[in-house]
């Protein structure tokens, strides 16, 4: 795993907030970093070459989409992911466990699963296409085969997420099995590798809901595995945000030192900022693209609708002196107007303010922690975004 | 009106093609070429930087959904047309004739008109709006008023067209109209142009149905008027293909021969090749973008369909050796599943094609116009194009 190599570059010295480096066979990540994500193969409405604009280091597809359309096996003739879709930096892709379990998550009770559309074994998951209605069985085996055949720089171990509001009993009988099949990803994630020209490195995914003990069990025994990376899965899925916040600070010093971070499927840029504060190197969220999509963005000042009529006729951009491509040529009434007509151009503007604004925020996180002013930048941007104006 | 200068360069010897340029305050147009339509002030999809990469000289936009939304003073005052949408060439609007007339076609009996959705009265046309169907007047006079608000490079007259299948008395009565509002227009346009920075070109549209003396009798009204350039009206709009380039053939003489001739709505490969051979000068149409969001393509080998499952695990380009960015960088495979997952960037990658598709086809036109081969040239691209392969 030597390629995998994890460098810390500096430490804040009043939070648990690093800087570092981490190594992947597409390029390095410079971490902390907001990871977009591009579901289908595609960061919704932008091309390869805005998201190199943007200083995307890394981008996330998802391994349950992609294996029901249009296969692995498609993906994989093509030449695998990066190839496909003409993206030459790090790919991360995660495990379909999240999907699998969550596309069925409203017709599931709390405690146990739906007959009908995800059945638990011990062996895999059995479920449903949520396109279909064809059976498909996951197994971890079969997850790292198919996310051998995606070809991502980090792929992810099979979890099973339980929701945020899960019982003890239900969130440790899912943690249990998200332990043995972890074991069992690392070891077919091994005879895999041994063929392989391009190595990708595996990620393990801390469960446990949010039972103190669970996650403390949870993140020993995968920083136990030894992996290149260690991910925080299961919050952001129905807890409140102390909860989640509490989370963290209780695995805090159970998580491997030496390695990068991965806080799953969390991107408000307050969580980002607690979250780099408790020690957190990575992050995804659907949020930036997905809010773009109906029409919010983010500024200094908080979060803004497009659909507000006030910005008619506003001749400045979505945010001042923001150097995005959108804020730099088009005025906030330009891009209403697209938002407005449902004009794709539109959408895409949007993305990309919302996403420069994340990955904007990050760039300055990593300077702050290294100029040793991280505490003061953080509390500064929450009060100032917090505070209605 | 010495800024819109028009200068022939190359005439072909068996055909009426002409390779010429035309100067605007925004740059000057190569022709004959093709004119990407951008409805609501964007050509959807795209951005201004795709736009010139596709060396589009000239982007058109419609008065008509302008004027209703956002509304022409509020692009007014945002600067105009090109300032709002950061297109710094020249920029073509309709007068928005064609809507206010077809947007309640279906609802309109051949020989006369709905009283509901659309009236025609000697002073204008009143309208609803397709969108909330509030109540609207044009007049000539307005429809330059608006016209100067959005501030477009060529603007045009406000016109009746007239279907396709329209009979000799109707096709007529909306060509006198049509001849007495592009008077009006002048006039108006002539004073509007005393307290204007930067100059308007305005085209008069001629029309006249399928009927070989309005078409004449039109063409030489128009041409009497001596405005910097003259547009053909009411061609593809229900009339057979044989009946369109016949009707060209029959005004061809009477088109001035110093003025660029603009074919209004008219855009597949086979029409823009019978068009220039008949001395048109500039096209435009929805169909390279509109087909593209249906997944529609053309090669040199006819027109295809990304829905052909047949695509699924094609690794060449859309069209081998095609010079174009999404030929250049994706495969046919991957521009195929954005499409089938409606991804938005899968059409932002199907329109740059098509354009390019049209755009390069009148680029190759030139040259082979000034070399002295464009019947050859047109030949062997219409055979290829049609022959089934």
């Amino acid at each position: 795993m030597d390629q995998f190599k994890f460098k810390i570059i500096s430490k804040d010295k009043k939070t648990s907030a690093r800087v570092s480096e981490f190594s992947t066979p597409h390029g390095k990540l410079h971490l902390p970093t907001f990871m977009p994500v591009g579901t289908r193969a595609t960061v919704k409405t932008l091309n390869p070459e805005e998201l190199v604009d943007l200083n995307a280091d890394i981008i996330l597809a998802n391994t349950y989409h992609l294996y029901l359309r249009p296969g692995s096996e498609t993906v994989k003739k093509m030449g695998g992911l990066h190839k496909w879709m003409n993206w030459k930096r790090p790919i991360l892709t995660d495990s379909g466990g999240f999907q699998v379990f969550s596309l069925a998550l409203e017709k599931r009770p709390m405690q146990n699963t739906d007959k009908k559309l995800v059945k638990i074994k011990e062996d895999g998951v059995e479920f449903r296409s949520y396109i279909d209605g064809s059976k498909h069985f996951f197994t971890p085996e079969k997850v790292m085969q198919i996310q051998s055949d995606l070809g991502a720089d980090i792929i992810m171990a099979f979890d099973e997420c339980a929701p945020g509001e899960s019982t003890h009993a239900y969130a440790k009988q899912a943690m249990d099995r998200t332990h043995e099949w972890a074991e069992r990803c690392k070891k077919e994630h091994n005879k895999l590798q041994k063929s392989k020209k391009i190595k990708q490195a595996l990620f393990p995914i801390v469960q446990g809901g949010i039972h103190d003990d669970l996650r403390v069990e949870s993140t020993k025994f995968m920083a136990k595995l030894d992996l290149p990376g260690i991910a925080i899965g299961g919050l952001s899925v129905g807890e409140t945000k102390e909860q989640m916040y509490h989370t963290l600070d209780v695995i805090k010093d159970y998580l491997p030192e030496d390695k990068p971070r991965y806080l799953m499927g969390v991107g408000t840029p307050e969580d980002l900022l607690e979250g780099v504060s408790r020690g957190i190197d990575m992050f995804d969220c659907v949020m930036a693209t997905r809010n773009a999509r109906h029409g919010s963005f983010w500024t200094k000042d908080g979060k803004f609708n497009l659909k507000n009529c006030g910005f008619k006729e506003i001749a400045d951009p979505l945010m001042k002196n923001c150097g995005c491509y959108t804020c730099k040529n088009y005025s906030t009434s330009y891009v209403r107007h697209l938002y407005m007509e449902n004009e794709t151009f539109g959408l895409r503007l949007v993305t990309i303010h919302n996403l420069h604004f994340l990955l904007d925020l990050m760039s300055k996180v990593r300077t702050h922690i290294k100029n040793g002013d991280f505490t003061d930048f953080k509390d500064k941007f929450l009060k100032r975004y917090f505070k209605k104006s």
